[in-house]
């Protein structure tokens, strides 16, 4: 393949990954004015990797890989949209969609591309390293931050409980026991000021 | 300062920098259907310095560098405001008023993490070492392509000719000759379809 090729293929997938600008998610910004975007999220996950690494269970992780974990993390969105973490019904076939997004969306790049993106994109899915589990911490942690700042305004809005917030964001606690201990704080608030049903 | 307190400036930091997402920039998301924000600018940096590393002059450069500077680069737009490129008026009075921005905004971090931020937005805008040079290359790709994409959008909004674009931009040429021949082509086709003014 031509450097001239391969430039240009870069550059459709650059141009094809402005459309997760628009996939909305159900966070609210902090000032409660709006929803926030996937990108949004991910660049603000990516801020957080960059303040907090010394709060991962393991410091010596390779935060540059978190980082580029978390940009790339949600790129899935643009062709099967993002699905709220306490839908149970679209949950099921979340993977699947996602699947087929990845094997379309990185193949816009060249090959060896195309495997980096993918196999960052696997291991954050799996869950199984410790980069893995401190990006997810932190995917976890900042829709909780939100929701308290903005008084539960996305948790009241599913009638979501705290039993089940603690469920789902439980499992960040193996990337970051710190910062799960600090949501954890603020979730006992949220509960006694009404922000969440207990 | 005990750990808590140190936790709680960086989580204040980590809220601080959600009002970027409200900063509203002059170049359109590439179907058109409404200007983006700062924090959307900002990630799609960060995934062109993954995606286009190899087109840096010097492809030895610490890219996690680099992305570190692009996500953090408009974080002083949030009192500052966004700047545009062909405003000269407000360009006079932008280095004063960044600079008071990032005295605000990064003094919310612990001060070790505080003269990190700021050791790394002051050679973005210094612009003297590679790492930054390839940083400023992407942040002056990616609205121009935005503008090819939309038909020159931004540009007729302001009456921008295309001397202009090349003056403002040809310094992206230190950073990426590739890069800047590349979109140098886009610029002359863009000139063809009468997207931007001679």
């Amino acid at each position: 393949m031509s450097n001239r090729n391969r430039l240009n293929q870069q550059i459709r997938f650059i141009v094809e990954i402005d459309k997760l600008k628009q996939i909305v998610r159900q966070s609210w910004l902090t000032d409660g004015s709006r929803r926030e975007n996937s990108v949004e999220h991910s660049w603000h996950l990516a801020m957080m990797a960059m303040v907090l690494a010394e709060h991962a269970n393991n410091p010596d992780i390779d935060m540059f890989r978190v980082i580029k974990m978390v940009l790339i993390h949600d790129i899935v969105e643009i062709d099967a949209g993002d699905t709220f973490l306490y839908d149970q019904e679209n949950t099921e076939s979340k993977r699947d969609r996602e699947i087929a997004a990845a094997d379309r969306i990185f193949a816009l790049l060249p090959a060896d591309q195309e495997a980096a993106f993918r196999a960052l994109w696997e291991e954050f899915e799996a869950r199984n390293t410790r980069t893995a589990k401190f990006a997810y911490a932190l995917d976890r942690l900042q829709p909780m931050l939100h929701n308290v700042i903005t008084k539960g305004k996305a948790w009241q809005t599913h009638g979501i409980t705290i039993s089940q917030v603690i469920d789902k964001n439980r499992p960040m606690e193996e990337g970051s026991a710190i910062l799960w201990e600090y949501i954890s704080g603020l979730l006992d608030e949220a509960v006694e000021q009404g922000y969440i049903a207990e």
